[in-house]
C-alpha cells in the first residue's frame, strides 16, 4: 500500500456483513473493492474463503460479526434467518441495515425490535442482481426506509455497492417500493408473455416484432403519471379519449384475437373484467384507468 | 389558391373514405390539410358537414363515395358496419385500405372477400387516438398488411394522417400486431395499477412514486429482447441470475405484501402461478421467464 491508499482506507468506515449468498458476496467485494474494512459472517464459514482471501476479516460467530463495528448489514435469506443469526448478538449503538427481502409489516415489526434491542435500524430493498452490484453505470439501486439518522450517517458507505434512494422514516416503506416495483415488472411481463404467444404460431419473427413491442411500451408506461395526477386530484373524467366505455368496447377484439390464435387468456382477461366491472357499477364511462386502482382497495 | 397550391393539390392522389367518427374525422382532416382531393361518406350525413365546408366531396351514398376514386379507406365501427357500408358498391379496380378495428381471422376473410369483388386489399391497425393524427410527432402510426402492390403505390398517401409499418403480405398480421401491442399495455397497466393500489392506504404520494415506477418499467421493458432471443433459439437457460425457482421463492413475499396492504390480488397472481405451473413440472428452474409463453400456447 502506498501512503495514500493507507489514509484512503483508514478514512473508510467498516462494514459488518452477515450472509454470503450471492448477494452479501456481491456486497462484500464491492465493499472491498472500495478499500473498507469488512467483517464477514456466514452460516456455512466455507463460503467466506474467497472475502478472506481479498481482506475480509471473518468472524467465527453472529454476535461476534456484530460487535466488530457500528455499521451492520445483513442479506439473509428471509426474516427467519435474520432472527436466527441475530439470537446471540448484543445490538446496543449498532446500527443494522437489513437488506433481507421481507414485507413491508416485517421491516416495521423488525425495526420496533431492534430499537428495542438499543439499535438504530434502516431496511433495504435491492433493486438489482448480483452481477450489477459495484457496477454505477448498471443503475442498480437500493430502497432504503427507517432511521434517517443512520441512513444520513452511513449514506457514502451503502452509496459503494448500488445507488440509494432514502423513501422514509417509516421502516416498511422500502420494502413497499421494493414489492410495489417488482410486482410492476409482472404486470409488464405479464403483457409482453401474452404479445409473444399471439404471434406465436405465426410466421413472424420474435426478434423483429421486439422492437416494435419495446417501443410501444416504452411509449405507454408514462401513462402512470396521468393515473398518478388523478389518485391526486381525485379527478377521473378523461372525456372522448379512451375513456372506459371505449376501452371495454374495444377489449372484445383483443379476447377474441387471443381465442383465434389458442392462446390462454389467464393473463389478459383480469385487466380487462376490472374496466368492465367499473362500467356495469354506472358512472364511469367517462372516466379513465385509473379508476381501476380504487376497485383493488376496496 | 395560388398557382402552387393548386399544382401540388393536382399531384395529391384522391381518398375516398367511409365513415365520419371521431377517428374517421380525423382522418379526412389530415388529408384536406395536405390538399389531397377527399370525398366522404357517413351514414349519419350530418358529420360531413365540417368536412365539406373545407372542401371534401360528400357522397350521397356508400357506393358512389367509393366510385370517386381507387383509394377507399374505412374507418367504421366495426365488421358488421363494414360488411353494410360496402353492400351495394362496386369494388372493381378499388384498392380497400381497411382501419376499422377488427381480428385477424376476420381481415383475412375481408381480404378474400374484397379480392373477389376484384380489389386489392390492405389491412391497418391505428396506433393512436384521435389527437394524434395529422401530428408527426406524437409517434403515432398505423400497421399495413396484405397487398404489398397496394401499399406501395399508396404509401406515400397512407404517410398523411400517421406512420406507417408495413408488416406483412398476410392480411391478418396489421390486426395481429395491434392487438398483441394493446393486449401488451393492457399487461402493463395491470402492473402500474396493483403497484399504485399498494401504496393507495399509505402516506406516499403517488406523484413522487410515480417517477421510480416509471423508470424501473422503461428499465426492465428491454427484457423482452431476451425473450425474443430465447424464443427463437430454444435457449432457455438463464443460470443462477433470476431464474425461475428464485423468482417463484420471492413471489410469496409480493402476494403478502398484497395481502397486508388488504389489495386484490387479481392483477398480479396470474403471471405468478404461471411461473410456479412451471416449476411444478420439472426441469424448467434454470430456465427464465421467456419459457411461460410456452404455457400460453399449449
Ligand atoms: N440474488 C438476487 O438477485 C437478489 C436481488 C434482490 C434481493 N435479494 C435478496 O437478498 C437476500 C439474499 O439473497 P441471495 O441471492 O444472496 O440468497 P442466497 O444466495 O440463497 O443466500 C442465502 C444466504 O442466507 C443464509 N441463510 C439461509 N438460512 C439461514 C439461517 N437460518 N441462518 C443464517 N443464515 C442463513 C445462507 O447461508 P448458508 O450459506 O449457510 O446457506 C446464505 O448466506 C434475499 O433476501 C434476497 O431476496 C437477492
Ligand atoms: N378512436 C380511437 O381512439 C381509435 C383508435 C384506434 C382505432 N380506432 C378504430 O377506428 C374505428 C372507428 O373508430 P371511431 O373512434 O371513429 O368510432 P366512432 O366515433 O364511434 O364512429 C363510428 C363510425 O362508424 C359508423 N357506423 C357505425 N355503424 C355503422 C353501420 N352499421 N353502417 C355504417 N356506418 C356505421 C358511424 O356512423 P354514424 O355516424 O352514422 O353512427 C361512425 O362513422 C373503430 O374500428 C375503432 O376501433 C379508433
Amino acid at each position: 500500500m502506498t501512503d495514500d491508499t493507507v489514509r484512503e482506507a483508514a478514512q473508510k468506515k467498516p462494514v459488518t456483513l452477515l450472509g454470503l449468498g450471492a448477494m452479501g458476496t456481491a456486497l462484500a467485494d464491492a465493499w472491498l473493492t472500495a478499500g473498507h474494512p469488512v467483517t464477514v459472517w456466514n452460516r456455512n464459514p466455507r463460503r467466506a474463503g474467497p472475502l478472506a482471501a481479498r481482506g475480509a476479516a471473518v468472524a467465527a460467530t453472529a454476535a461476534e460479526a456484530v460487535a466488530a463495528g457500528r455499521l451492520v448489514v445483513l442479506c439473509l435469506l428471509d426474516d427467519d434467518s435474520v432472527d436466527e443469526a441475530l439470537a446471540e448478538a448484543d445490538l446496543t449503538g449498532r446500527d443494522l441495515v437489513n437488506l433481507t427481502t421481507g414485507t413491508p409489516l416485517r421491516a416495521r415489526d423488525r425495526a420496533a425490535w431492534a430499537q428495542a434491542r438499543g439499535a438504530r435500524f434502516l431496511d433495504g430493498g435491492i433493486m438489482a442482481v448480483p452481477p450489477m452490484i459495484g457496477v454505477p453505470e448498471s443503475g442498480g439501486y437500493v430502497f432504503y426506509s427507517g432511521s434517517s439518522g443512520a441512513f444520513e450517517d452511513h449514506r457514502d458507505t451503502l452509496a459503494v455497492p448500488a445507488g440509494t434512494r432514502y423513501v422514509g422514516e417509516d421502516p416498511g416503506f422500502a420494502a413497499l417500493h421494493d414489492v410495489a416495483l417488482l410486482s410492476a415488472m409482472y404486470g409488464a411481463f405479464s403483457g409482453i408473455t401474452h404479445a409473444f404467444a399471439l404471434i406465436r404460431r405465426e410466421d413472424i419473427d420474435p426478434e423483429e416484432f421486439v422492437p416494435l413491442l419495446v417501443d410501444w411500451l416504452t411509449a405507454m408506461v408514462p401513462a402512470a403519471h396521468t393515473t398518478a395526477a388523478r389518485l391526486n386530484s381525485g379527478d377521473h373524467t378523461t372525456g372522448v379519449v379512451s375513456n372506459l366505455a371505449m376501452q371495454v368496447a374495444g377489449s372484445a377484439t383483443l379476447v377474441r384475437t387471443a381465442e383465434e390464435q389458442g392462446v390462454d387468456t389467464a393473463l389478459l382477461t383480469p385487466y380487462l373484467q376490472l374496466m368492465e366491472r367499473l362500467l356495469e357499477e354506472g358512472g364511469h364511462d367517462h372516466e379513465d384507468t385509473a379508476r381501476v386502482v380504487d376497485l383493488l382497495t376496496r
